[in-house]
């Protein structure tokens, strides 16, 4: 940002603000448009990216252990190689050859998929954005994990979905949980789409669902004929070198299955896939059509080779080692930091620890006097549909050197116990909490 | 496609066609969803593939005059110099470089926009996913030349707009025709949100709309209070190097401006951009990121880097070079080839011919009788939401050679000429005319 003079700007935002630049097209938005907000990660992320400040807010892979000549080198050879075919158009469910990779890339999770019923997208996130367009009409619920991935909160209220929350703990979501919020929004006449899930290394929760619970939400599912949408951006990336069975290695009909490349290789080609039934997977490879026509070929090729020319599974293992350095580095800060009152979890592989807060503070009234004392996070309010979440707060360890990281939680006890002196000194009123809204978060049962 | 054994899938598929492979989830889709069918366009793909078979159908811009070296050194240079930035995350607006050049690109049509007004997009498809996700409730009208891009089309639908075509001539669309369409919509009580358009080397009647005619729409739509969204992706592809001014060149706020790489430079990166009023830019931004987060990195660098290290521009003119060859070997073969009473445009830029037949023919049941005498075109119907365009089907020559073209044309005279001797010899029933629902094309006033 910033790279060319905005002075101009300035001006017409100051025309803007004394009314003259007014929305013309206020009037006219669709419904859906009413319900974009900026969400409350994108304002830090001009924050994080000042040097002085730790960011432990955003979810960017560390790519710094990438083999740079290596991808520039297969880059290259791709050009020669195929070039025509890399700057081409291609087809809009995806690469054939690609396909079949993704189908390799999913075995550990136990997952035989074939390649016709993969579709290649923009990211995952496109996915998201794919599967609620062909099912969702304005008013229809999706479940969804208390707290849940932002963006995917972000896709739902776009195509004016409501969520339903779930209750997780250390185990991942409940499946008891899960039989009420059907049973609710069942009484209430409303209809259910599909169940979302994150069932490894949750964003933000760091939790992972175990195989027990996954075999009864399974069951569950089944039994009140309810979709699932199992969303696996970090499952390779566990700490144990294990990989969590998937929910779709069990039943290949009731689940569509997203996974992505962005924390295995690297977030800048945008390629993840959807595997979905075949008839899900006609209609999302119409939609993908209609939407962005094909996703970029050149991405994908580059992708499909950095799999068949590299040992992408070392790299993927040597991904894991620098993450859990950098776990162990938060945990360890955390625990010797943290005031009494305060819980956390404790995440077997991706990139989250969520933090709750002893009762009485408030993350997003707070995080001001986070970032001024140079430390910012992601206010536990953002990954819930419904308010709740105000007393905790995303920690990502993803990005940061470990010092840093310890440098970060070390700034971030101070802006706490700053704020529990102040709560001390004034009572509740000194802070900005708002009783009831505390989060029922993973670590409270 | 077929790069991998499919006889599981047959098998799977002789399945489905038993009954026992239903698709579980059809009575769970949303509304849109029913209206997202295959486009005429997408089975023709699989044909168009053949090698015996002259595809005069697709509309894949002809990358083979690339410098592949130079695109082949740039890239792997990118991955030296920038690769932390490339195979990042970035902005949901798009890098700011190349922004900035995208204004530069835009300056022959006469804009001078800035560069925060631009918003990077997969491809300007998704610009245009973007810009209807925003303004369209069901129901909406969406004004659209007749024919329209049939991409355009699919994604109207696929947000249950109505489309109201308006009628072309060799000038482009008729600006009483626009009064015209304007009134009955009013007078049904209809809501038009925006006029959408393509200026330029039209898609795909081939016309381009004439200065003063731009003049008279763009006051038509100021006095009507019409959002224009102005479709360029072929502008700069004129035959006599000159470029048609945009509408958004006279008025900022009332137009939305997309433009696209993929025929000045090339598909396979995926970038385009919509150039938006304010307001309307900030709406686009949230609705990208919701949808894929943010745009590759890789691929903006990748273009970005090509306008700055290689002559674009020369490469631009090369290309109006090789299209205008084609454009001639098509236009000199139908001049010498088709029947009595065929009529077609003539193109001074762009991929497309707009041919319509003599009256009783029918081009989308004739497509299967060219596809058996090796020649592919898309039956005009595929461009009316309206099931007008029977008579006309569109013609491109921006893929094959100018030999292949003349071939392409030859056969597809050979099958015009059995379809009117088996129409004059069985009556009209022979063919499977539908009175009423011939195309009122742009070369018919």
């Amino acid at each position: 940002m910033g790279q060319y003079p905005d002075a101009n700007r300035r001006i017409t935002d100051a025309a803007a603000s004394t009314g003259s630049r007014l929305d013309s097209y206020v009037d006219r938005y669709a419904t859906r448009t009413h319900g974009m907000t900026a969400s409350e990660v994108r304002s830090l992320f001009s924050v994080a990216s000042r040097p002085e400040v730790v960011s432990l807010a955003g979810g960017m892979p560390n790519i710094s252990g990438l083999p740079m000549d290596v991808v520039g080198s297969l880059i290259s050879n791709l050009i020669g190689k195929r070039g025509m075919t890399a700057l081409q158009y291609g087809s809009g469910q995806g690469d054939p050859t690609l396909r079949e990779q993704i189908c390799e890339v999913m075995k550990p999770t136990g997952i035989n998929g074939h390649p016709d019923d993969v579709t290649v997208t923009v990211g995952s996130q496109q996915a998201l954005d794919l599967i609620t367009r062909i099912f969702i009409d304005p008013g229809d619920v999706i479940l969804a994990e208390a707290p849940s991935y932002v963006g995917a909160l972000s896709t739902f209220r776009s195509y004016q979905a409501d969520v339903v929350h779930m209750e997780m703990d250390d185990d991942g979501l409940i499946p008891e949980r899960v039989l009420d919020a059907i049973a609710t929004t069942k009484a209430a006449g409303r209809r259910i789409k599909f169940l979302y899930t994150i069932p490894n290394y949750h964003n933000p929760a760091g939790v992972t669902l175990t195989a027990e619970r996954r075999a009864r939400i399974l069951r569950i599912c089944q039994d009140h004929d309810i979709l699932i949408v199992e969303d696996d951006p970090y499952g390779l990336l566990g700490f144990d070198g294990h990989v969590p069975r998937a929910m779709r290695a069990d039943d290949a009909e009731r689940v569509v299955y997203l996974g992505s490349f962005s924390k295995t290789f690297a977030p800048g080609f945008r390629v993840g896939w959807a595997l979905a039934p075949h008839a899900v997977r006609e209609k999302l490879v119409l939609a993908a059509e209609s939407s962005v026509l094909c996703p970029p070929a050149f991405s994908q090729l580059a992708v499909s080779e950095y799999l068949a020319a590299h040992d992408w599974r070392g790299q993927v293992k040597s991904f894991q080692e620098l993450y859990l350095e950098r776990r162990d580095a938060m945990l360890d800060a955390l625990s010797g930091l943290m005031p009494e009152g305060a819980r956390w979890t404790r995440p077997n592989g991706g990139f989250y620890v969520w933090l709750t807060l002893p009762p009485g503070l408030d993350t997003k009234a707070m995080l001001p006097r986070a970032v001024t004392s140079r430390v910012a996070y992601v206010p536990g309010t953002a990954f819930y549909a419904d308010g709740f979440g105000s007393r905790s707060m995303r920690l990502s360890y993803c990005y940061p050197t470990p010092e840093r990281i310890r440098e970060g939680v070390r700034r971030l006890a101070q802006v706490i116990e700053q704020e529990m002196e102040l709560r001390a000194a004034f009572g509740a009123e000194g802070t900005s909490r708002r009783p009831g809204l505390d989060a029922p978060g993973p670590d409270q049962s």
